[in-house]
């Protein structure tokens, strides 16, 4: 193939990629917006647009240079704006002399930034989830610019961006503890700062059940995640330059889709053991542990492997589901269970059959975890001593939707009361 | 074009237009969810997401051999699980040496598979459909493993995968009988088993209305199918290796969406004639019709026949959809209609402009509408037996949300109660 | 690159790109229907797969060619349907020897149609947004018609098409003017002629809040356009031949994203001065704003334009709702200030970083203007004399789901009755 040639499908294909991840931030809003109760739905819609504006400008300000450009160990540099490179600029001017520099590099470097920024909107939008109903909007705006700014680049940098824990040979293909842990630590942190909605743990010792609100929106949420997860996993392979990437490409998108399946057998299959019936939460969250728990190795040739893989990360988020429950930790829509402890499996799970090495596995999972987790907890605790992380009883009672924006997300339709509030 | 740049489209193709064939299955979900009474939301969409894991699962483990590897006239092989091709994986673990053999096969195996796999997941989403609000889950889930593990990939053996039908010369470019009558028959033969939802066919003749319950949510499932259809008809070109695949792709997209306004336009000025005000599913499912009619031969270069056949689709639909009410076959989202009728005039439309032979096209209309009905019907008669096709009375009454699954799809809103039962 | 592999991808990059435009007219009808009131939210549904189905149609049967075929400095010619070309047709049917020509063109012609096409639809959603709730569903068909098959035609053929407004020089890359100003001036002129809805002004001059009826069908129409505007700009490279269009269109990518993500930051911020409240409404339509204003130049290479240009936009946006509601005319979803007044500033904001001619861009951003504004009149004008553009008062109060297709949006749902009505 000519290099030209190699430069452009790679150019084209991190496009087409990072479009289909884009549509991931949907995805997790319906997923949201429909496991919410009605009086919250608008705030988590608002929450997740805002959230992906916040990480676009972000990581075009700060992140992407802190995680890419000049990274040595730890850190990138502290550069303001991210911008085309000189010979692309010049490119584009009209200059064909910068050609061969373009080249060169194999895609374009604007592809690779839109590539880059949609994986930490994702990061973003798992805290999203876990926090609903009751984080404050600004507060939670507020923590998404540091973590997409400053949190993720860092631990990206440490890894994808070629820093110590890439250099002892850590593996996490796609990001199943670079994303989807990273996103599941900063959601456990705030978990524990923000509190557990009103009402939900019981004095009794009786856990509420709070029901998605609206099924359909939550089914359609899942289904544009899995869509968007052939794009996540198949796009890291950072290329599409010949016959070993699209052979590649395409044995990713098998064994992507293969997880997700075994996943979502497995949780339905589960969930009457573990929850006294078939539950439908833990059934669609099963589909997302098992695109997550592959995510860390989904270039392993062996395709039953994925679907193991993907089954037991199904089961796992299952019983983390209930193991939180049983904490009291409040994590709305599973997304702690789903994206870390499925992360956690999937970045141990490299070891199986894409050949990681277990050590320096462990070692990743939790440089990574101590890192996320006590800054998450820093940033969550200083906003709550600036500005507050939660709404008030009174805000929390009628709703984030009346109380913060003044609409209700469904004003026509008649909504039952809480009738514990 | 070098051979490899062939080879690297043809995979990529495969997987971009892959991606937004699985984007269908959340198009039907959409579809039949808000199609369905509220009561049956839930289960409908976990049904959804269920026979696309199933479809996944099943066409990996037994589908696939048995309709592409080594069919003589009639099957494939009997060989548990696909696999990447030797070649292939000696690729991925740096074996240079079988490139060639790799890129002999004009596009990477996997992505083949992933392509096909979508495909059989469409029509297990046609039979939900029809069934809907009454037919029990896991029987329901038995179905489709059956259907997608043997009975769509022996009709996939007889024509695609190269059997006695194909050596006859029968045409259906994108499956408009392969996939969707198909479905239409598994659907028709479950319907005649599973029998009519309670109250639909009053003793006095009437029939009852049963409106869609979310009619916002029904059209964004048409807007993802008529997306999705792009790609599944464009993507059985088979190829992307140059020149005449990308003019060949270009003309079915266009045909494919002439036909779908075809089948649209049809309907909806039909709709007050037929059925007496404009009928707002039967115009939906006139774009459906339309695309179903155009995807047996999308190949046409003469566009103002896309348009006459997809017309001719819708108006079929619409007939068939009174028919069927008339002859008490409860279909509750149409698709019969929109996939089995539609998908017959479509096979037979071939004649007019794609060079189709009318005997040969009848013979395979027949063999494979004899074949899935009768094989259909013998699963359903089995699961009748052994487990039950259907929800009790009471479960009908109440839901099958609240008696399957314990939740309702919209738990906080106030619905109205059906006066009937 | 070889010259075949350059018409391949481009032609492919055409087709995808133009399956993600088409996705945004289900952007569209997610955005309105969440908008209206549920009394009016299966109509708009219905308008909106029928514009897209009638766009495709007229843009086919006389559109195209009144744009791009043979244009002299006015109109191109009156030429009932578009058809491959016959050296496409020839390659299709098996003639080798026509490959030349075939490749000369750069790209497929029928891949050019189909992206040409879901521009025109684009332009038809604009005004179904605007005149939600009171247009007849026939009238607005008619319009959706005229506008489709020949004031957009009119107006492309000036600028895109290589008419005078081309040869003087205008510059409007993706259409901030030609596509997004055409629907708003269409959709203004609409609103004059059709009216505000009946009681949204009062007597005593206060306005009536009309929140969204449905705010999570609304985002997801909003993501759905964010996502689909990646491919009408990107797209707009026209082309994917070789590595300066693959550098051109990553960095329009990154752009429109930044433009969106300023659009929505600014919009959310001034929404209280502007608002008194955090408007969510407002704030979505700030993300669409930044997208129209970056749309006639999104191949800036200083990205920190994109940001600035795009917040503009949000904030003109969000002073144009106030406006406009202060001037009683009645835009339910605000498309007129987020598709015309963002449309004009963009196309102005051209002369900022993409050097275009101010004085042009003022003549262009006039005579378009003008042209649509008073051709949509006299079209809306006919409409009223000879069949009537408004429902009957009785209609409105019902809804129009009821009084024009017989159905309800939610039908098990129950709503609350409109006070005022």
């Amino acid at each position: 193939m000519a290099q030209e040639t190699q430069f452009v499908l790679s150019s084209f294909s991190f496009l087409i990629w990072g479009v289909l991840i884009m549509w991931m931030c949907a995805g997790f809003t319906m997923l949201e917006s429909g496991s919410v109760r009605t009086k919250n739905a608008s705030v988590i819609c608002l929450k997740n647009v805002g959230l992906y504006a916040i990480a676009g400008l972000m990581f075009y300000l700060i992140g992407y240079n802190l995680m890419y450009t000049g990274v040595d160990d730890l850190i990138g540099s502290f550069r303001l704006s991210y911008g085309t490179s000189e010979a692309e600029k010049a490119l584009l001017a009209g200059d064909g002399g910068s050609v061969a520099e373009v080249v060169g590099n194999g895609n374009s470097v604007m592809s690779d930034w839109f590539f880059q920024m949609v994986f930490v909107a994702t990061t973003a939008s798992i805290v999203s989830g876990t926090l609903a109903e009751r984080v404050r909007l600004w507060s939670f705006f507020v923590f998404v610019a540091v973590l997409t700014g400053f949190i993720y680049p860092v631990i990206g940098a440490w890894t994808w961006g070629g820093g110590w824990l890439d250099q002892m040979g850590f593996q996490d293909f796609a990001g199943s503890t670079i994303v989807h842990s990273t996103g599941g630590w900063a959601a456990l942190a705030g978990a524990m700062i923000v509190g557990a909605r009103q009402g939900k743990y019981r004095e009794d010792g009786s856990v509420k059940f709070t029901p998605p609100s609206n099924v359909p929106v939550v089914t359609l949420g899942v289904f544009i995640l899995w869509m968007g997860w052939f794009a996540f996993n198949g796009g890291s392979q950072l290329a599409l330059s010949g016959v070993v990437d699209a052979v590649a490409v395409s044995n990713i998108l098998v064994n992507t889709n293969l997880a997700a399946c075994g996943g979502f057998i497995a949780a339905i299959a589960l969930s009457r053991p573990i929850f006294g019936r078939i539950d439908l939460m833990a059934s669609l969250n099963g589909a997302i542990a098992g695109l997550v728990s592959i995510t860390a190795g989904p270039d392993i040739v062996d395709h039953y492997w994925a679907i193991i893989i993907g089954a037991v990360g199904g089961v796992i988020c299952s019983l983390g589901m209930k193991t939180l429950e049983q904490m009291r930790v409040d994590d709305v829509v599973g997304a702690v269970s789903a994206h870390l402890f499925a992360g956690i499996w999937g970045t141990l799970a490299v070891c199986i059959a894409a050949g990681g090495n277990l050590l320096v596995q462990i070692v990743g999972i939790l440089a990574i975890g101590a890192f996320v987790f006590s800054a998450s907890m820093l940033v969550w605790l200083a906003i709550k001593q600036i500005m507050g992380v939660r709404v008030t009883l009174d805000v929390e009672r009628h709703g984030q939707d009346v109380a913060e924006l003044g609409i209700e997300a469904y004003p026509e339709f008649v909504v039952l009361q809480d009738p514990d509030l």
